[in-house]
């Protein structure tokens, strides 16, 4: 069995030099140079076993999604990512495992230009934690707190795909075969490689007036959404996009409520002035991305939401760890 | 019991307006402002219950420990401490543990202008991570890779008395009770409070060529300085720097021991030509920070150990969390 001091060297050291890298893995810390006239983006997330993905979890789907989990909430500032540091507690070094962790992480590392420069490993149950850092134009961050009234609210993607693929792959192993119809299939990829949308953030930069990342379900996101900017919100749900597959695997109903309340979707919501909601779309039509209005942002505090013009209730306020 | 979304703002938000910091808490990430001609310097460390602290401890010493841990990897960097970003996962919510794990935690940041920007909780077992961002002017970091042939060993502080202090702590409550004479105190405060070494970090940068800091014995952490400086290292044993608490509660031998392999005494290690070694001395006196030449570096690859003029072999090769 390795030892701490080798591991993350031998699964997670990259070759060769990075940009902005002066000093990475294998110092005290890692030194870094952030490009001339812009500001550091930092963010931290934590996921934990059998509280943000199911035991027994493929470790490529883990290293994927520790990863894409950090790399939403760059997504939502507008930031382009550049470095990560990874802390990583387990029940032991089990070699096939880190490298199947470690090759999610890599993989969806090198799709984002992202280098690892720091990291430490600890025994203990399975938690992983990342800080994702990245850089954008001085004051060119999207914020949470942008938002004006009058703004359109616009999601990326489906929403509630990813709380279908948590169901299935809670439902264990035969279960999962036996449900491994390709809308199954691709639900249960939507909740263990979902996609950061870090292209769209870079590309609303200068059109939406605020962001948020979808990682608890909108029902409670939107509030907090709305807070920030201290707005009232309202969303149309019969406008929620979903997919094809949720459609056909689940009732109108309960595709909704995931829809609203199950999380993991890692989409992003915009504030956009209707006046560039056009430019936003087609920001996202040139990335081949879906991108839809489901409400508007007014003077207020309140988030309401509509089905067939009544008005309608959330059954869920959102994922909470605490709660 | 506060949820998730609550906690970090409510035990850890700082009010007003710190330096560097464009946003903190309460966004998807923090937007942070690196001063023009400095690099950032990036390191993360993560402690758990039962592992690199006894079940139990005092959650102030657990909140001050999590950051000293990391503001010493800044300090061996010669770096200027800045933000910080925390990973918490614990069982519960409880809010006298999160009050003291706070307190203790935001003390020590004051001391050393840290503020927190960014957070993530999550249920579960024990675990503190921080990431520690701070800068150094560029070209300016302490590396471990720039000791040359003849530089002097120097090292800060004692050594030994964290070990000894945590196997007090896990004595348990009444062995402590009854050994809590001034010299047990002082060693349970090595461990649990330990004190980065950061302005004898800042002061070292342009007089010392190399620095490390010391966290899981230098039995061990010595191989991977001189390998890192691809050098052989010599340290004469009997110059170890030993404090008075330690002499007064173990036998020489077991102090030693304790000072070659016991860890977490988060002193620093530098290299310094002999022609600055008095430099690095009034640097070290103006802090009111011993300061012990141990040995030295030379060519080739061994580090070696010598007692009374005889060669001396260690009983341990430092602290491993997988060994």
């Amino acid at each position: 069995m390795p030892g701490e001091f080798d591991l993350i060297r031998r699964f997670f050291s990259h070759p060769g030099a990075a940009p902005g890298v002066v000093v990475g893995i294998g110092d005290d810390a890692a030194v870094l140079r952030v490009p001339d006239g812009c500001d550091l983006v930092a963010a931290v997330d934590t996921i934990v076993e059998s509280r943000h993905f199911p035991a027994g979890s493929d470790p490529r789907s883990i290293g994927h999604r520790a990863l894409a989990v950090n790399l939403s909430d760059l997504a939502a500032m507008g930031a382009q990512p550049a470095w990560a540091t990874l802390a990583l507690t387990l029940p032991s070094a089990d070699e096939a495992w880190l490298e199947g962790f470690a090759a999610g992480l890599a993989a969806l590392a090198r799709r984002h230009g992202v280098t690892l420069v720091g990291g430490d490993t600890t025994r203990g149950p399975l938690t992983v934690s990342i800080q994702i850092m990245g850089f954008v134009p001085r004051g060119g961050a999207l914020l949470r707190s942008g938002a004006r009234a009058g703004d359109l609210l616009a999601v990326t993607g489906t929403l509630g795909d990813a709380g279908a693929g948590l169901a299935l792959a809670q439902a264990g192993g035969d279960a999962r075969a036996a449900t491994a119809d390709a809308a199954a299939l691709e639900l249960l990829r939507r909740f263990e490689y979902p996609t950061p949308r870090v292209e769209m953030g870079l590309a609303a930069r200068g059109i939406a007036t605020a962001a948020m990342d979808l990682s608890d379900g909108i029902a409670g996101d939107l509030v907090k959404f709305a807070a920030a900017s201290g707005l009232a919100a309202h969303v149309d749900v019969d406008r929620l996009p979903l997919s094809a597959a949720l459609g056909s695997r689940e009732s109108a109903a309960l595709a909704r409520d995931r829809a609203l309340c199950a999380g993991d979707d890692y989409e992003l919501m915009f504030a956009v002035p209707a006046a560039r909601a056009a430019a936003l779309a087609a920001a996202a039509a040139a990335l081949e991305l879906r991108l839809t209005v489901i409400g508007s942002f007014a003077p207020g505090r309140d988030v309401t939401w509509s089905s067939n013009g009544g008005a309608f209730t959330p059954a869920g306020g959102g994922f909470d760890h605490f709660a």
